[in-house]
């Protein structure tokens, strides 16, 4: 790209088209925190933490390290600007083998186009503090902009760079309601290419409704503490895809607590519990072939066991080839790659909106 | 994983299932140099070089590099061992921040079930030297394997390890002729998620034919020397992938003399010429957008003046649609995600194997 961008810079004379003189010149940079944070689960201190842990105390170390990452958040605005840049500061993490930097710690750029989100930039880290050019030379109308951040690192500073002279504003929230979900990496994001592509994020953009990325890399285990905080989230419907983190013994202890304990602070509010992904591991690896067996047994008998109890409102999504046929559909076994993202997306989506259409949960009102 | 790892150990007592005893011990390790190497393009010093560069003086650097990688390479052998594991080791370089760790240089594992390349795991760099389980807890019969290697390093070592007692046999090749693609980072394998979802060799598995991959990241700009390596390399069909990286002037002034030059070296083997993909920045910054226009016309219109000039055995593929329509299909606007490696596939694999079977270049004979 480096070479692409000397070749454009040489060609730019004479390549003929109306490109406006401020592009050139040094973007003016206005903090994040001015304009719309959409995603947010809960009001925090650190604007890009998802909880305050300090009010959850009893979270275990591993949970309260991962709320503090950016995941599912996002910053929407309007500008008139033709190119948008973009400062920001991670920790020292770096992303883990099976996630593009992009993704672990950098930037992505949506922006509408005929009712649509459609993707345009990404800012890619270089250090734990980066400024980068997300998107350059477009034309000057107003756009509405939704700015994705790090999917799997904490987010300290974040400031959005535009043309001087240019304006930009805050935006309404583009997302109704409020479904929360609960689960693994795979919820976080893993591993998706860039933070937009993570699978909440996704279903957000097609349905209109704020799915909130609650995902805990290997840390989603149903604690009790955990389930105080799920169960502590004001939200319109619950998704639990929490099996993937959990042993079969796990399951079969804390799933009745976590939806009691759901059900108890929200009464009419649909729950709805996904098995675990197949691992494709499991095709070959005996041992975690019956460990992903026996989680969705487990699951499917708790489901089974809670509606007996007489707890309405609750709702079962199959795993069946939620990652495809061809077994294409990971990095590694365990994380879905974006093409095990999309095949994942096009089985829940329609299962999900069917279920919250019935609690009138839509974007249309 | 490592707390899965550690509560697979904990039940594996009780888990009811026949395991061997051997998984726990030491693998034994063997050089993969003494395994069957798929996907070479020529015969090299250093075996998972891709081309020795001191017979090709007249290249540019950043080539030369490139063809030090081990892009497109795959280690083929078949064992009864219930484990899996690898040593190996690439340079100090480190993944880019749009591709995955696993895939720049990690290794990527498929075993056949069923008459089929099965994703089976994948080896995660952790040092420049690394030791790593690929799969285990496996029955103990007979299983064809096929590694892949890192696309985007330099791989100076590479050994297989097996259970103690288990037997490990050399393997052919199970692809079949020799089709050689010559193109841009994105032929190299920027961004999937792991080594085997490269493009070439998705299509070798689906096809049971041998796409070589000569993938040269941001340096596929047709150079006189780049052309005489191209035509020097014996194959039963050309592919020229490599549009994204050469500006509209250099497609102008270089295609006629590489496709004039493979022709006279090779007079009856098809050339396919393919357009460059819509960059997704393309849609947003003109710049962007006016160079990829002018790339893919600049090619088409060589493509007709080398037909009129008479060159027989010459065919075109369009971009149109190669990443499909809802812009999700790259990692950071130029690079295809898995998702949109498997839309070109979905696209290439029948226009390719339609051409190739006029000149009877199948998986069958």
């Amino acid at each position: 790209m480096k070479a692409l961008f000397r070749l454009l810079v040489i060609t730019a004379g004479i390549c003929g088209m109306a490109m406006t003189s401020i592009q050139a010149q040094k973007p003016v940079y206005i903090p994040a925190s001015d304009l719309t944070l959409v995603g947010k689960i809960i009001s925090t201190e650190n604007l890009y933490h998802r909880v305050d842990t300090a009010d959850f105390p009893a979270l275990p170390p591993a949970v309260k390290r991962l709320l503090t990452n950016s995941a599912g958040l996002a910053v929407t605005f309007k500008t008139n600007s033709t190119a948008i840049s973009a400062k920001w500061c991670t920790s020292s993490r770096k992303a883990s083998s099976n996630m593009t930097g992009i993704a672990s710690e950098g930037l992505d750029l949506y922006i509408k186009k005929n009712g649509k989100w459609q993707f345009a930039g990404v800012g890619r880290p270089r250090e734990d503090c980066t400024e980068a050019s997300l998107v350059k030379n477009m034309d000057n109308s107003e756009k509405e902009c939704l700015l994705y951040l790090p999917l799997y690192d904490e987010t300290s500073n974040l400031e959005i760079g535009i043309d001087p002279g240019a304006s930009i504003k805050k935006l309404p929230d583009p997302f109704r309601k409020r479904i929360l979900i609960y689960g693994s990496s795979i919820l976080q994001g893993a591993s998706a290419s860039r933070p937009g592509m993570a699978y909440p994020a996704r279903l957000s953009r097609a349905t209109g409704l704020n799915f909130l990325n609650l995902g805990l890399s290997g840390s989603a285990k149903m604690e009790k503490a955990a389930a105080d905080l799920v169960a502590s989230i004001p939200a319109d419907a619950y998704i639990l895809d929490c099996v993937p983190n959990s042993s079969p013994q796990q399951i079969k202890e804390r799933t009745g607590y976590l939806v009691s304990t759901i059900r108890e602070k929200h009464p009419k509010a649909p729950i709805i519990v996904i098995q675990s992904i197949i691992r494709e591991h499991s095709y070959w690896d005996q041992k975690v072939g019956k460990r992903v067996a026996d989680q969705n047994a487990a699951i499917q008998d708790q489901f089974r066991l809670l509606q007996q109890k007489g707890i309405k409102d609750l709702y079962f999504i199959s795993a069946k080839n939620l990652l495809g046929q061809d077994h294409e559909g990971t990095v590694d076994g365990t994380h879905p790659n974006d093409l095990g993202f999309d095949r994942m997306l096009h089985q829940l989506k329609p299962e999900i909106t069917a279920i919250l259409k019935k609690y009138d949960i839509s974007a249309d009102d």
